[in-house]
C-alpha cells in the first residue's frame, strides 16, 4: 500500500512538472520539450529530489517514447521515405563517421588508449530520434523533406551505432573481431527494417477489410498498438532501439484507411505518456558530479565536439537539399538524449568509464538534447515551405 | 538493454493476451473482462509462465484501474449520486457487516482464534469496484440507478474496509484500540470524499472559462489527468484506495463543459492501459497451491461464503430498488478482485496467514471477480430500463 502510494506521488509530480515546464518553455518561445527535460532536472535527484529513479518510471518513459515514434511513423509514408532514401543514407553514414572520428581523437588526446577511446567515441555517435521527432511534431513540420531525411537517417544511424557498439565492446574486452559475424549482424538489422517496412505496408494496404468496417471504433487502435509493442520488442532482438520498431509500426499503420482516426486516437496516449520520457530523461543529469570549473570546461568542449561533428556529418550528407535544408538536417541529428545515456551506462558497467566521464557523457547527451530544439524551431519557423 | 527488451516482451504478451481473452469471452457471450483475467491466469506463472511478476507491470495495472475509475466517474453526475445516497450507504454498510460476520464465524470454526479470525474476515469484506465498473461500462449500463448505488456503495465500502483493516491489524498485533483515533480516521476519510466531491464539482461548474475555449484541444485532458493522479495519490494518504480519488476526479471532470470531449479522449487511454490491470490481476492466481481436493473443497466453501454474504448485504441494503434491482446491486458488490489480494498480502506479511490460506484467499478473490460478470451481464440484459 505504502509503495503504491509513493509511485502515485512520483507519477503526479512527473506529470505536473512536465506541464509546468512545457508551459514556461512555450511562453519564452522555446519548444515545450526543453521545458519538460529541464523540469526533470529540477524535480530529479540533482536538485529537489522529489522524484527518485525507479524501474517503473523507466518503463513508462520507454512506453512514452515508443508511442511518440509510433505517432511520428503514423505521419510518415513509405513512398515519401523512399524518395529521400539517398540523402538519408548519406546523412546516417556521415553522421556516424564524423562524430566517431572526432570523439576518438579527443579521447585519445585526453590520455585514453585507442581501444578505450573508441568506446568513448561510440557515445558521441547515436542520435536520439525522440527529441527531434517531438520538436518536428510540435511545429507541425513532419511533412517536410528535411524531416523525412532526419527520420530516415535516424534509422540508419541506429543500425550503424548498434554495429559500432558491438565492435568497440569486442575491441575493448580484447575479443577478436569476426568480420563475417559483423556482416551477419548488419545484414540482419537492415533486413529486419526493410522486410518489415515493405511487407508490412503492403499487407496494410491490401487486407484492410477488417480495418475499414470495425465493429468497435477502438479495434483498429488496439491492433496497431499490439503491432507497435510487438515490433518494438522485435527490433530490440535485432540489436536496434525499440523506437525503430515503433516507428515502422506507425508507418505500416499510416498505410491503412484508418490513419486519420488512428492519429486522433493516438494524441491522448501521447499526452499521457510522453511527458514521462522527457522528464525522466531530465532526472538522469548528475549535477553534483559536474560542480567544478575544470569539469565544466571539459563538458563544454565535448558538447561542442558532439554538436559540431554531428552537424558537419548531417550537413554534408544532406547538401542536396540546399544549404539551409542541410543545416536543418544537421541540427536535427544533434540530440543524443537517452541513447548517449545508454552507451555511457554500458561503459560504466564495463569499467571503461570513470563515474566522472560517465557523468560528463550523460550531461553532454542531455545538453545536446536541450540545445537543439530552440535552434531547430528558429530555422523551421524561418523557412516555411 | 536486455532488461528493457524483456519488459517490452511482457508488455506485448499482456496486451495481446488481453485482446485474445476478451475476444474469446465475448464470442461465448461473456463480458470481455472475464477473458482478460483468464488470459492473465494462462500467461502468468501458474500455467505458461510467459509473464513474471514485475513492479513495472503492477504500476501499469494501477494506472489502468485508476484511469478506468476516472472514466466511470466521468459518466457519473454528483446530483444523481446524491439521489441514491441512502441506498448506497445501506448497501455499503450491510455489505461490510454481513461478509465480516460470516467470514469471522467460518475462520473461528476452522480453528483460528478470534483476533486472527477477524483478520481473515477482513479479506472477505472489500469490494473491488474495478471489475463491476468495467462490466457496467461494457454493457453501457452506467446510467442506471443500480449502477449508481453500486458505485456509491463501493466508495462507502472502501472507507469502512479501510477502517476495519486498521482495527483488525491493531487487535491482531495486540495494540490497544483508541476509539478517538478510529473516529478521527473515519472522519478524515469521509471528510476527504465529501469535501473533494462538493468543492471540486462546484469549482468545475463555475470557473470553466479556461476549459471552454482551450488553446490546445488536449489541455483540458492534461488538466484532468493531473487532477486524477493527484486525487488518486491523496486518497491513499487518507487510507483509501487510489481508485476512489480517481473516481472523484472523474466526477469533477463530468461537471465541466468538456465532458463529452474528455470521454472520447479517455477511450484510447483505457484501450491501452486497462488490459494491464485485468491481466496482471489474473497472473496473481497460484494454481499450484490449490492442487488438491481438500483445498479445492475449502476454496469452494469460502467462495460461496464470500458470494452469498455480499449478496445478502447488498440485496438487503438496496431493497428500495425492488427485488430485481436489489439483486443486481447485490451481485455487483460481489467481486473482491485485487482488494482481497492486498488484504491477503498484508496477512501473509503479518504472519497471520499461512501460504495456503493466502493462496486460498487470493483464489477466492479472483473467483468472485470471474463469476460475477456473467451473472451481472445476464441480469442487466434481461431488465432493460
Amino acid at each position: 500500500m505504502e509503495h503504491g502510494s509513493a509511485i502515485l506521488l512520483s507519477l503526479f509530480i512527473v506529470f505536473v512538472a512536465a506541464q509546468i515546464g512545457a508551459e514556461i518553455a512555450q511562453r519564452i518561445k522555446m519548444p515545450g520539450v526543453v521545458g519538460e527535460i529541464a523540469a526533470g532536472c529540477v524535480v530529479g535527484p540533482s536538485l529537489l529530489g522529489w522524484v527518485q529513479p525507479a524501474e517503473a518510471l523507466d518503463v513508462l518513459a520507454e512506453i512514452g517514447v515508443v508511442l511518440l515514434l509510433f505517432s511520428v511513423g503514423l505521419e510518415t509514408r513509405l513512398d515519401e521515405m523512399k524518395r529521400v532514401g539517398r540523402s538519408a543514407v548519406q546523412v546516417g553514414v556521415l553522421g556516424v563517421i564524423v562524430p566517431f572520428v572526432l570523439g576518438a581523437l579527443w579521447a585519445h588526446g585526453s590520455g585514453y588508449e585507442w581501444a578505450q577511446s573508441m568506446f568513448v567515441a561510440a557515445a558521441f555517435v547515436a542520435t536520439s530520434a525522440g527529441i527531434t521527432a517531438r520538436v518536428l511534431q510540435e511545429l507541425g513540420a513532419l511533412q517536410r523533406e528535411e524531416s523525412r531525411v532526419i527520420l530516415g537517417a535516424a534509422v540508419i544511424d541506429d543500425i550503424l551505432a548498434m554495429l559500432l557498439l558491438g565492435v568497440v565492446t569486442a575491441l575493448q574486452s580484447g575479443e577478436s573481431l569476426h568480420i563475417g559475424h559483423l556482416a551477419l549482424v548488419l545484414g540482419e538489422a537492415i533486413g529486419f527494417v526493410i522486410v518489415v517496412a515493405l511487407v508490412g505496408t503492403r499487407v496494410a494496404r491490401q487486407s484492410s477489410r477488417w480495418l475499414e468496417a470495425p465493429i468497435d471504433a477502438l479495434s483498429p487502435l488496439t491492433i496497431v498498438l499490439a503491432l507497435c509493442l510487438g515490433l518494438a520488442f522485435l527490433s530490440t532482438q535485432f540489436g536496434l532501439a525499440a523506437i525503430i520498431g515503433a516507428f515502422l509500426a506507425g508507418m505500416i499503420a499510416s498505410e491503412t484507411t484508418q490513419r486519420h482516426c488512428l492519429e486522433e486516437q493516438t494524441k491522448p496516449l501521447l499526452a499521457l505518456m510522453t511527458p514521462f520520457f522527457f522528464v525522466v530523461t531530465g532526472t538522469k543529469v548528475e549535477l553534483a558530479q559536474l560542480a567544478d570549473w575544470t569539469t565544466l570546461g571539459v563538458l563544454a568542449l565535448i558538447t561542442a565536439i558532439a554538436i559540431i561533428s554531428k552537424l558537419i556529418g548531417g550537413f554534408l550528407g544532406a547538401l542536396s537539399l540546399g544549404k539551409k535544408g542541410a543545416l536543418i538536417v544537421g541540427i536535427g541529428m544533434v540530440p543524443r538524449g537517452e541513447v548517449g545515456v545508454v552507451v555511457a551506462s554500458l561503459g560504466l558497467a564495463a569499467g571503461v568509464f570513470s563515474p566522472r566521464i560517465y557523468a560528463l557523457i550523460v550531461a553532454m547527451s542531455l545538453l545536446t538534447a536541450m540545445i537543439t530544439p530552440p535552434f531547430l524551431a528558429i530555422l523551421l519557423r524561418e523557412k516555411k515551405p
